[in-house]
């Protein structure tokens, strides 16, 4: 059995990041399953369709992109954004566009640096109920504050991958040395609440973490508030704040193909250190830490798939993960906390850290 | 689901070239799913046997060849070019030839520089309908030509492999720069006949293809005669000629093992430069194209493979694909021109090359 | 279909050296399907756990050993050698260890510098019909004795590579030039018979093996004795005897996973030459054969799976090969020699070397 995974199609997703989205060549990307070739229209919108030529059925991603169209690599058929063929190169006499010639085209939207798509079948017209529009990422465009965007791939499901951004424990252990870890603990107080969209965590009276990555957060120490947030179905944040200094990293989570996630985030701040100054520091500490979770997930899901199926023993210090689980499974259903027993109260309990 | 593919076992099909069975090793070929050890009996005939020893089923292709006889690797049992077993190393008081001790031996015809096989049940005695001999690949033992031969292997069903070949409008984008395209498109007329085993579409008025291989065929200029043309089953031919200069590539496809097609290729030729020199300019713009073809046929197939099955769109540019494709399922369904519809009528249309 | 595989769980097999559990890094074995991490606990002693943290599933073979607990790579849950949890990292207020935190224990056996497990469900208290003790490996603690162990994995079924260990005939082919093969070859007589728990070959009256092993092992030359056994349902045995030289390699087979067989070897020896010269001499002539074998193994069960399972012509040559899997079918059966037909006559012939 694989890995447990979730699956709700009609939901916008961050396909690439929009400097992904430069150059000659087309992108392809798939998206909880739907493999999509991207690319900037003739007006420079982000444009996302189906990575098969009508045609012959060459994936459209390795052709290039010729003044805003899409041209396939095999016989050099050319789509616009919105997927019309716009040529048939040797055709005579005949227009290009037909309707068997056309290839579908999803809608996207541009914002905060991300091009996100919904990935519901492109014939469908309405787009299912999605939102009108996807998540903001917060403080992204605000004065004073610096984004650095990164994407990168895991080999696990949506639900793994999630609980493993907001979880507090394993970074003493995982990531041991560099987040965490290295002081006496002590106990600090967790408050879980349950939100319209999601659930949070807040830790209270933790310290502020030691190492080099506490030390720009907070260069005077002191106690930081920090607060984790799942937002329904796919968006991670971790946020921190000790005086001025914000720091808040935004997670969109992408289910790729099975068993593959894809993650593009943000982290946004607004720190007293100048931002080059941070950013020189943060990114390798930051490359290292990503690098162990997705070692750890990918050696998860391959036990799991090895054992036939997860078989998990929970604590309180797993203290999203089920919640998370919960939510996305009531979507799967189509259920909602008004038709599925409401909206659960706040908890609180102590963690050692 | 798989690309679709064809499988016509009860004909005869190239394992490789004569030359490949020079050595003392002998050859693993996959025909039509069957798997065989080829290698030159005792009178130096091509022989082809069921690749897995009687005894502990090692297949006897990883062996070698010692006096026309091939010696397993395991424990060196040796078989002659008709399957039976001429020693089993230890056995006293005993014939090493038994019915259970011998291996399934393929028909096997040589001529024009290839091994032919047909790969039906070496039980089976008659070899079904196939036909007394295989096709002959033209002109090739005739005064005055010069034949190149190659073999390749491509990750496509046969049917896409066969178009790949035959088809004109991919030329000018896959092989952009190497093989039409480069000059103003040019209006021609395009034939296309049904003969008595296959199809072929004559291309009239089409101008010396530019570049480097176009000045080789023809020198002076001028309009070449072009023809494309299908044989059943695994027969394509693109033959050129303009005066005396004459070039046909004959190449004849193997199915292998699922998704998997061999091509075997003579290159014949007549022209007025010196075959040395034709051979020099020639082969690494070839080599080119075979990988450009090579790479875009596996591309395709993955993507087929992707999206669970083959959608095609096509149009008069697609001249002889889906012809060929017709003739082929004809054949898995043992139905022919007489008890199906009949030959169709000649057709003429213009294509912008 | 896969080649034939034969599946005997509740038995003793090796799954490690001795010499593997040092260090800090637990060890990952797979035994007869199942995947389990090993450790040396607080006292020393070898212990094997199901292979899978209980709380994220998360690999405990990739964690380490602290204090001879093994401490999960992901949250640093903590386990002894009886499985029990012993910490949970950030917990507070409540035991570690609670029936559903715990992870299976396999029994163990340490014994003649090999590892045993009993790969039977660890929730199974008695461990089935399995003997109280593993196989005990002949000599090796005797004095004037020299062992040489060593681990090898090969992708073969149990009984394939149970009947390569113990066949004659394939050496003179497979290993030509290393062991046997090189002179005139000779009738012997060869004895088969069953004994109470397997089966065992002698060969009477065959002469030194030529090249460096026959002169190491009988440096005047003269006849051997030699006898293979098979003792169920794991262990083969080559025992060869010359005056007071006496050379042994045992070879106890442990199923991993499918199509993997695991070996773990004993070559224990008493000869007139220097132990370390021996060694020297002996070590490269043996990895060859290992890696020989290895390949044809490999080669054979990937053409048995190619060619949809087994057919095996057999001979009397392959003098413990099919009494060996009559016996493991039994097993399988869980017959006995009392309940099914009783145990055969021995049997002789002569064999050509």
């Amino acid at each position: 059995m694989e890995p447990m995974d979730v699956r709700l199609p009609q939901h916008w997703y961050v396909a690439c990041l929009s400097d992904d989205l430069r150059g000659k060549r087309p992108l392809a990307r798939t998206v909880v399953g739907v493999r999509m070739a991207l690319f900037r229209d003739e007006d420079g919108r982000a444009a996302a369709v189906v990575d098969r030529c009508p045609h012959r059925n060459a994936p459209l991603s390795i052709g290039k992109i010729c003044d805003g169209q899409l041209q396939c690599a095999y016989h050099g058929w050319r789509f616009d954004g919105s997927g019309a063929c716009r040529a048939v190169p040797g055709l005579v006499g005949e227009e290009a566009n037909r309707r068997s010639r056309q290839v579908g085209a999803f809608r996207t939207v541009e914002q905060d640096g991300f091009v996100w798509v919904l990935p519901v079948d492109p014939g469908a017209l309405d787009g299912g109920n999605a939102p009108a529009r996807p998540f903001r990422f917060p403080h992204v465009d605000q004065a004073g504050y610096t984004t650095v965007r990164r994407s990168l791939s895991v080999t696990a499901g949506l639900h793994a991958a999630l609980e493993n951004t907001l979880d507090v424990p394993h970074t003493a252990f995982l990531h041991g040395g560099l987040f965490r870890g290295g002081r006496p603990p002590v106990d600090i107080e967790v408050v879980v609440r349950h939100t319209a969209d999601g659930v949070e965590a807040e830790y209270l009276g933790e310290p502020r973490p030691p190492g080099i990555a506490g030390r720009i957060l907070a260069p005077e120490g002191g106690v930081v508030t920090h607060v984790d947030r799942f937002v329904m179905p796919s968006i991670a944040q971790v946020e921190y704040r000790l005086g001025d200094n914000h720091l808040v990293t935004t997670t969109a989570f992408t289910p790729a193909e099975d068993g593959v996630t894809d993650l593009h985030a943000a982290v946004t701040f607004r720190l007293r250190l100048p931002p080059r100054l941070v950013k020189a520091v943060v990114t390798p500490i930051a490359n290292r830490i990503f690098a162990q979770d997705r070692t750890i997930l990918g050696e998860q899901a391959d036990n799991i798939r090895r054992f036939g199926g997860e078989q998990y023993a929970s604590t309180d210090l797993d203290v999203l993960g089920m919640h998370i689980l919960r939510l996305l499974r009531r979507a799967e259903r189509g259920e909602t906390a008004e038709t599925n027993g409401g909206r659960p109260a706040d908890r609180r309990f102590t963690m050692r850290v």
